[in-house]
Order: C-alpha cells, then sequence, then structure tokens
C-alpha cells in the first residue's frame, strides 16, 4: 500500500480548541465486511465549524483531539474478506455514520435514529479528514463513471437534501417553499425539482445567493425581509400564486422568523420540515399547526437509501452539484476552508485528500489526480 | 308533524353577549339527500363557551345571533326523496360540519380541512341547540341499539378522541403520552386503548381528574407539576418505564409547559400530535423536533371514517362513553351547562332538546323520553 | 349560444350493434356547480371498441342507443350560477366520471371506486362524442396556454398512466417494467419517468411499438416471446441488469404470460399492477406473490388528483402526449378511428367535435379552428 | 453448565428420508451480541411436515442431514461480552430467523425480504429442535411473567398472524374474513380482534374447527362448500352482512376455491393477504383485483417488531394462546408431533426439549419443569 504506513489527520485540539494536524496509525478493518478508503475529497459543513468555533454542539462536547471532516469521498484501498460489492481501485462516496444495526430504529428501517449511531466528527468518533478512513462497504457507495470524486464529496449534503425533500413527502405537481439558499438550501431545491415540484420557492435574505438559487433550481425567489410571520406569508402566497398555501415547507435556516413565516403560508394539510439547525427553543404558531392540521417533522441526516438515490440522481443527469464547488484547497491547507465556511464565502470549498499514489483508480484515473 | 310548527333555539346574542331562546322557523330540508332531526340531547364544550365569554375564537367573530352547540344526537322526523340509509324515527347522532364535498381537499379524503366547511356554532352557521337540526344523510349515522341518545351526543367529543389517536397512528403495543384529562384527553386514552396501545399515560396538574383517568382508561397517571419540560420529561419517562422516550405523546390542553415537555419525552421517530387548543404561540422545542425526528401533527375535528369508528367502538363494547355524562339540564336551562364547563364541574353536562312527542323513535322508545 | 340548438352525437344502437348518429337535445345544467362544454376533440380506446364490437363490458350491457367516447376535451359554453373556477370561452379538458361523492370511498378520497359512479360511455351513461357535453365544474381542467386542445383529449389516457404509475408507488431511483406498448402503456412509461424511475423497461411483441417507446420514453426495451415465465423473466432481469428483480412492474395488456412473468421478475417486497384489461381469471404465480411478499394492485381509472397532475406534467415540460396522436378524422368520420383503434393502427386517432363557432375561445383561437 | 456437554438433535436424513436423533456438538457464540438457548418447548408446523415428507420445499432441498424445529423457546444458558438486554436464566422466545443486517431490504426495514436470511430448518440451516441453540439477542424476546414457557413457543405463529394482519392493515371497525381455521388461521382472527376488527368471519370446511374458530377468536363462521367462488362470495357477504363485501380478506389455506372467493367478496379498494402456502399456480380472478382496485399481498414470515407486538398482545390479555396448545410430548418422542400436524390432529403439539438441569430460570422455576 505504499506510501500507507502514513495516516495523515486534520484535527481539532480542544485545549485551544485549534486545528493541527497528526500523523495517526492507518486505521485497521474492524470486521470482514469493511473497507478501507483513501480519503480524497472532503467538504466543510456548518457542524464542522461550530465544533471548531464553539468546541461542541449541544450535548457532544469534544473532549479528547478529534479528526474533523463527514463529507468525503475517496478510492478503495483495502478490502475486507467479506466484501462482495468493493475492490481495490473503485471510487467511493462515504456515508460517514454507522448505526448499530440491531435496535428498534435500525431493524423498522430507519438507521438515522439509532441512538447508537457512530458519525464521523461527532465527539468521540474521529471524521474522515485524513488520509485513510474505514467503513463498512454498504456504507461506501460506488461512483458511476460519469461523476467525479470532487462530485463525490457532494453526495453527503445531497443525501441531506434527498432525506428532507423525502421527510416533505414531494409529488410530481407540489408547490414548495425552501428558507435558505445556502449548501442543503439549494440542494433541496434541486432534489425537489427532480422529484417533480412544480413550484420551487427559495426564500432567503441575501440576493446574491438567491440569483444563485434561480440559476440553479428554484423556479421563483422571494427576498426576505423584516415583517411579521402572517405578513411573509401572504407576500410569499401571493409572490408564488400559491393559492390557500404551499403544499410544503421545508427550513433550511433554524431561524425564527423563517419557521414562523412557514407555517403561516402552508395550506390545510401541508408539511413542514426542520432542516436546519439554530437556536433549541423558537416562538412557534402552535395553533396554526393544529386548526391547519399541519404535519411537522424534523429531518435528521440521512437514512435508508439516501445516499443510493442521491448518486441515483446525479447519475441520471435529472440533477447537478458540480456549480456548488466554489473552491478546492490543499490537504495542508484544511483551515482555509473552515474560515471560508465561516465567512460564507462560495457555496462549497472541497479539501483535497493525500492521495495514496500508489492506488491504481479503477476507471484509469491517475491516482493522484483524479 | 305534530308540535314541529315551534323550532325553539338556544342563542347567542354578540350585542351582550347573552344567551337567549327564540323560536326560528324549522330549517327546510336543502337537498333530496338531507333530514330533518329532532334534537335530543347536546354536549357543551370548550369552544361554545368561549364563544359566549369572548364572542369568537381567532377569525371567527360572532357578529349576529348565532344558534350555540354542536355535539348532538336525536331522532330523523323528515327524509328527502334521495335518503335511503335512514327512516322516520330513527336514532342517529349527528356529524355538525358539512365540507363542499367539491374541493381538492374534500376529494383527497381529507374533508375537515374543507375551507368552505360550514360547521354548526362556528359563525355565521347556526348550532344544533335548536329543537331542529337539518343535516344530509351521510352526516347522520344511526345509533345501534344499544347506544341511547344520551350517548349518541357524546359521539362528537369521541369522533375529536378518535380523529386525534389516528393521527398520532396508535397500533398495538404502542406507549402513549396524554397531557390533559378533561374530556378530550380521557377520551383519547379510551381510544388509544382501543387501538391497542399498551401504555396510556394520563399527566394532569388536577388529582381529581387523574384519578377519574385512571378509572377510566389510563394504565397509569403522572401529576404534572412546576419544573422544566426536560425534568418533566424525565420524571414521566421514569414514572412510566418509558426507555428511549414515548412512541405517541397527545396534547389535549393547549398549554405551553405540556407541549415543550411532550417534546423532550418522545423517543426519536416519536409522533405528537396537538389536540388542545390555546396560545397562539408558544416557546417550542424546535430542535429536539429537528434532531429526534419527531413528527408533530395538528389535529383539527374530525373526518373520514371518525364518526363510523366512534360508534363502533361503543357499540362492539370497546369503549364506553357513559362514565362521562355528569349532569344533564333541561332545555330551558340550557346556560347551566355552560356555567359547569366555565367551571370546570364534572365532566360533560348533557341539555336535553325539546321532545318532538309526535314521532315515534325506531325502537320503541317513547318519543319524549328516550 | 348560436347553433347550440342541435347536438349532434355519436351513438351506439344495441340492436345492430351499429354506429349511427342522432341529433339530440343539449343538455341542461343539472347543479349550479355545472358547466356546459362544447366537445372538440375525443380519443378512442379500447373500451369504446369493446362496446361495439361486443355490446357490453362485463356486467355492463348496452341496452339502449348510447353516446360513445369519454376522451374528451373542449370550450366551455356556459356554467352554473355557482361556478367559480371557469368561464365561458375557457378551453378545458373533462374528466369523465362523475362519483356520488357521499358514499364512504368518496368521501376517504377514493372515489374512482364509487359504486354509484356515474361514468361517461358505460351504460346506461352517455359518453362524449356529441357536440356539448355537461359536467360539474371540478371535473373539467382549464388547459394552461401551452397545452393545446387536441393534446387536452389526451389527458385522459394520461391520468390512467398516472393512476396507475401512483398505485405503483414509482418514486426516484426505482426499476419498472412496463408490460405492453400500446396507448396506456406507453403513457405508464413516461409517467414512471417524470416520476423519476431509472429503469424503464417497455416490453411487448410488436417491434415497431418497441421502437416508438424507446424514442418516446423507455430507457430499454425486449421483446416478448413465447417461453416460460421463469425464463422470460430471467431474460428481462438480465437485460435489465435488475439485480434481484425490478422494483416495480405494471401490466398493460392483461395477458397471461406477461402477468406470470412479471410476478416472477419482481424483487421480493415489489410492486405489482394491474393496469391492463383481458381475461377475468388467469393463472397466477401465486406462491411467487407470497413467498416474495409482493403487493398487487389493481388500478381502475383515475381518482383525487391524476387529472391535475396529468396536466401539470405536460404543462411544465416533463411529459409530452403530441407524439401519440397519429391520426385526425371529422366528426362524421367517426367510424374510421374505431376502426383504427380495433386494427391497432397508429397509437391515437382523434375525433373532431362539431365546433360551436359562436363561442370566443379564451385564449383568443378562433373557435372554430383551434 | 452441567450436561451441556451434549447437544440432543432432531434430525430429518434426507437419505430417507428419515427422522432420527443426534448427538450434535453445542453450538459456539457466533458473536459477542449472542446468547445460547436451551431449548424448552418447540411446536411443529406444515414446513417442518413438508420437509419430512417431501424431503425438500419449493426450491429448498434438504441434501444434508439437518436438524428440524423453528417454533421455540427456551432459557438463556450463555450471553456473548457485549449482550445487555439479557442474562443466564431468562427465559426467552426465539425468532429463528437471523438477516444479514447490510442489504438494502434490511436497511429499509424488511428484514423479513432479506436474501440472506438465515433461517432455522430452511435447508441448510439447522433448526432448533436441540437442546442447545445459539442466536443474536435482539431475535430473542424475554417472556414476561405472565407467559409460560409452552405459551412462549406459539410466539412463532402468533408472529406469523401478527404479520399477516399488519400486512392487511386490520384497524378499528374493519370487517374481515379469514380462510382456513387452522393454527394461523386461528391466529390470524385473534391477532385481527385485537386490532379492533369489528367483524372476523372464520371460513373453513371443517365444522368442528370453525366451532373452535367461534368459541376463540371469530365473531361468526360460515361453513365452506362446493360452488363457484362467485356464489361462495355472496353466501358470505350475505351471512356476515358485509355490505358491498369485506374490508379485508386473509386466505390461510393456499387453497384455489378460498383464494377465488376472496377476490370477489372484497369490496372496492379491499386489501387480500396471502398467508397460506398451497400450489404454486392457480386459477385467479385478475379482473376482479383490476377494476375493484384490491391490494392484494403475500405475507412472508414475520419482520420488525412482529414478535414484539406477538408477546405484548399475550402478556396484555388482549390475545390468549394456551387454548391452541392441544398435545405435548417428550424430546425422545417427538416423531408423534410430527404425525399429529400430518394428521391434522389437535391445533398444536409441542414437544418438550431436553431440559438443562443445571441451569437456574429467572424467575424460580425449576429449570427441569417450567
Amino acid at each position: 500500500m505504499g506510501d500507507q504506513t502514513h495516516n495523515l489527520s486534520f484535527i481539532l485540539d480542544p485545549k485551544g480548541p485549534t486545528l493541527t494536524y497528526e500523523d495517526r496509525p492507518i486505521p485497521h478493518l474492524r470486521s470482514p465486511y469493511d473497507v478501507l478508503v483513501n480519503v480524497r475529497y472532503t467538504g466543510i459543513c456548518g457542524s464542522d465549524v461550530h465544533y471548531w468555533t464553539h468546541g461542541g454542539i449541544g450535548t457532544y462536547i469534544v473532549r479528547e483531539p478529534m479528526v474533523l471532516g463527514h463529507e468525503s469521498a475517496g478510492v478503495v484501498v483495502s478490502v475486507g474478506d467479506k466484501v462482495k460489492s468493493l475492490k481495490i481501485g473503485d471510487r467511493v462516496c462515504m456515508e460517514p455514520g454507522v448505526p448499530c444495526r440491531r435496535c428498534v430504529r435500525c431493524k423498522e428501517g430507519k438507521y438515522n435514529l439509532c441512538v447508537d449511531m457512530a458519525f464521523a466528527a461527532t465527539p468521540p468518533i474521529d471524521g474522515t479528514l485524513a488520509k485513510y478512513y474505514t467503513l463498512p462497504e454498504d456504507f461506501c457507495y460506488k461512483l458511476p463513471e460519469g461523476i467525479s470524486l470532487e462530485e463525490g464529496a457532494l453526495m453527503e449534503p445531497l443525501s441531506v437534501g434527498v432525506h428532507i425533500v423525502r421527510q416533505a413527502g414531494i409529488k410530481p405537481g407540489d408547490s414548495l417553499v425552501v428558507f435558505g439558499a445556502g449548501p442543503v438550501g439549494l440542494l433541496c431545491c434541486a432534489v425537489a425539482k427532480a422529484y417533480g415540484a412544480s413550484k420551487v420557492i427559495s426564500v432567503d435574505m441575501n440576493e446574491e445567493r438567491l440569483d444563485f438559487a434561480k440559476k440553479y433550481a428554484a423556479t421563483q425567489t422571494v427576498v426576505a425581509q423584516k415583517e411579521s410571520g402572517e405578513d411573509a406569508a401572504k407576500r410569499i402566497i401571493e409572490a408564488g400564486e400559491l393559492g390557500l398555501g404551499a403544499d410544503a415547507i421545508i427550513d433550511a435556516t433554524g431561524a425564527e422568523p423563517c419557521i414562523q413565516t412557514a407555517l403561516h403560508a402552508l395550506r390545510t394539510g401541508g408539511t413542514y420540515v426542520q432542516g436546519g439547525m439554530g437556536k433549541s427553543e423558537i416562538n412557534f404558531p402552535i395553533m396554526a399547526l393544529c386548526t391547519k392540521e399541519i404535519t411537522a417533522k424534523g429531518s435528521f441526516r440521512y437514512g435508508s437509501g439516501d445516499y443510493t438515490t442521491a448518486v441515483g440522481l446525479v447519475a441520471t443527469g435529472r440533477l447537478s452539484v458540480k456549480e456548488l464547488i466554489t473552491g478546492k484547497v490543499k490537504f495542508r491547507e484544511a483551515e482555509a476552508a473552515f474560515q471560508d465556511v465561516k465567512a460564507a464565502k462560495g457555496i462549497k470549498t472541497l479539501i483535497e485528500g493525500p492521495a495514496d499514489s500508489s492506488v491504481v483508480v479503477g476507471n484509469g484515473e491517475n491516482a493522484a489526480s483524479s
């Protein structure tokens, strides 16, 4: 495995917190169903940055040095004895959370709700910003010819979007409003369109982002402004010609005014999905939920079938993620990607993983430059 | 039709507001599918009282004198040409809201969400506290032998409970917490048990009501006390041995502390139903909804199949409503029933409607004394 | 209403059976919610032909002269007092079956299963092959600018396809096999693609039809041949690289060999939909259904939301029906269209309805030549 | 572990086929999540007998000597390092099929459809008719105080019934017809009642069995007789006052006449479940399925939540299985139980497993005589 004796990793040290590098041991396959992946590209999301800036999220506190990162794609460099679906050299995107497979939630098909989930870069589990990472084969998805490793790293936020849109129950002909035009909000717009939504209205305060949303996937945009939830709802309904209200609304912001507006902009029987994270508690129009018989759902990470759907949507050309990659940095400059997210600069900055040059990538790509 | 020349009605006069009586014309059948019912028993609920004490609910304002009441049962005294399922003398419970049957919501099977609903005692539609009331035959449900007209009047709040429990998706083996041990909360407990819930935990501040709940339908009770939502949730989970949390929680109070507790007491993937009405907006643990991927649903009135299910549950002995009838007053003393509800006295006080003595009740009951 | 004194109709006379013309009275609006439509284009389907050639279908026997036709679009020439969504001159496609709106099935959102359905050209209800036809406004769907009246007539078979695909539960990424490449089978392929199916495999004996299917909507085609159901299934699975079997299979033929093959070609837990009509009973691999836990569903006509979805799919460009119109004949030559279907010539031959030249069509089209 | 050096097993030798005994090695725990169970009671079902009499079922051929049996309960005698929910001495019922936990079906919550399922007494996997059997802890369900080990052995066929009734979607108020009054049919009746079915009509040719069904769980019985499916359907609908037909029908026979009758006795939109096994192909009224838009489902074994529900139904007294145990034989007389099933004698004959007398059963029962 050539230079695999070293496993350079990008680490958050809680005594600081500071971002550093460390040369860690190459992980062993933990079961005969595991594969070892040479990580090639990793995107950064708000949660990674939050761990860095706050040392934790909710009850998840970084107490020991932890490798960051969980939006990755790479190349298989080693496979366990019982692995059937993958071989060395295969290009894969990596689903970074492995559930227990044994609890009630896992066995009823909702493994994202497993309380024993081991999720990359959620303390105390190390993340994927390292040269090597090990996963069970069924959490690595082979990338078809037409999808590059860079795009592969985007399958993680795309799977978040797929899960949210599935929670929203979008079907052909539905009208949808999406609050927030950051990466997840944009991907929700794109997925909803691929699921057949006829109206996809993107709402944000940032007009630049809305311009991007319009070009990318939204059928319409509305600039958020200071006003009551009822007024904002009325304005969105009028702008979108939504009649009695939208069929579904997704919040990808976690912001109170958006959530309030959403409940007022839904039709009776409509569906609301909380995709964005924000304050623990907010002022919520509970009587609107009650009397309009709204269904409000949380959406947490991704589960059964989401990655497969994400890869399929891109492979069949129904959705494109290339446009969202607005920057790339070398592994040794990883902190720059964190700074970008913190400053809301660009949409997605990818960090190049240290390529293992000894591996011949399946489709003949030079291992080091795919 | 004997003494049907008069249609004594119990009316809320918005210029006051005061409760009065008026002799109104007997309503005509509006279609050949309609029946005319001599109303025999009517229960009073919080919304009736709210119209009286506040002159309106939300955007529904009583502007003209309006007949109150919507929880009724009676005897059919006249049927339209095309009526097939009912005949004169049939004892029926009355579903008091008639939808348009033509809109998208009606045609998709959610007629309770019809925006053109004509609902008894919701302005400007007159209610059922009158000698006669007309309804389409398919909104009148024949009472089987074993169900009395008094019990028939309880089919309305029972249908509210059936709808809530259906929204909660209760199935055999589920654990459920119900906040509020008033009529609707109690009926939710009973319906949930009939739907197979193995744990039904009733929570209320009023220990007397909890005693009743325990005897009536709850498998367990917990006294609500002043504490944080997290603490209350922890206490309920421990008391009920709910492990990772309840499968479903119903709020029949509309009170903020209950709603907050509920979100914290649910397991991942659990279901919350807002059945009770209260303040328009409350402080809501939205991140608990998001990260536990909770489904929160409103429940509004009752719809397709709810009345049929309600009648069936009582007819087959799976559920009893007799215990809830804690008082009966004559029609001319109707205001007393309103005072009872206002004072939270007893559980259900029924108002006897003015019997039409000329009608022979189907099962041989003396028309005036069933 | 100009020349509306005459209502030329195309009639099946059961004493023959022969196809004739008759000048019938212009129908009255039966309710204030009704509209009168000047029928402009009508497609013919197998059931129309079956009534002609056999005098009935199953228990539906043509006993009195009956107007044929039910796939129509036209122009509104008169509206009832309470009609809100339509006005004179509006171009509409016509959903030709009006349910009772009062039974359990109607109220639970499955009005296509209403046993009191009045369906055009199903005895004894007259069909739409007449100059004028009356329908409730909510069964007439306004055609957006981009959809012609010719295409409007195709909304009926398209709605059949929408209903079938919904019954199949197709979602993005699914693999689907469709037996039969006639109008309904082709439309199922197109709808399934619009619903996100990644593989849509059309199977037929007729290679010409398969060529059309491939150009039109199928991702792949397989020529049916004489062999056992197991062998055919194996061949289709291999050709389509379906692994453990297809996620869903639609039969649009009613033919025994197709149905048998379908059950063997599904994966465990897959969905089968019977869309095509054929023999009452066939030899069916029931143990495959049992041990693979297959869900087999009938699909009957169309119901809640299907027409709206059909119009929306064409309006948003997700699906095109123009290609299917392979012929047009004058009203006085209607029998030719029946001969075409009988001979399986072309895909859809439309019959032009006698235009009412006094009506100005909404979008400025000359009424007589849209 | 006392006398655990021997693992007496009841074996089908395909060179015969003959039933013999063999002393096999005590199985090792295959993972730290496994437990070893001393099997105490085992029921016999038709499939066990079929392997004996035919040497195989469908494509499953017994090629090597195989231990029979899969309906068992026992006492935990050893637990792996990571086992949390069970301890030595716990009384458990055993779910005898362990899925791969990694495939698409497993991860979507349908592990009974896993193609890599290792199922007891389905070749080449050994069954549970042995002194010891090993299973993952999550496939062993602790029996509450009120459920005996004998009843525990019935949890397997009860789980079959739970799965079938869930497939049928039974909810309070539904009408159900069950064909077949053998163990599974009877249990379907009982489960359906516990799920709230208001009418449960048992149909069988054997009047003795119907008498039992009536006493046990059916609300009504109908004797099957020679007649057409349409006539039989008419007769059942009339007897059960089912109006337009039953809401759901379960076939627990696999017999063609029952299946035909079922399709004709369902209402439009009704649900049919194939629970019984019989001929691979039968004559099936496919047009009834199509035009009534029936949903026909297979039901295969049991899956997520079924065992938990089964145990819960008995533990909460909603359902009783004691009545079904009509015989008990010693392990060394196991063949007698097979003869009973073959001769359709009694309902369930249990085989006592060789007790491991060294184990103290959790609830103080004498290990050898619980």
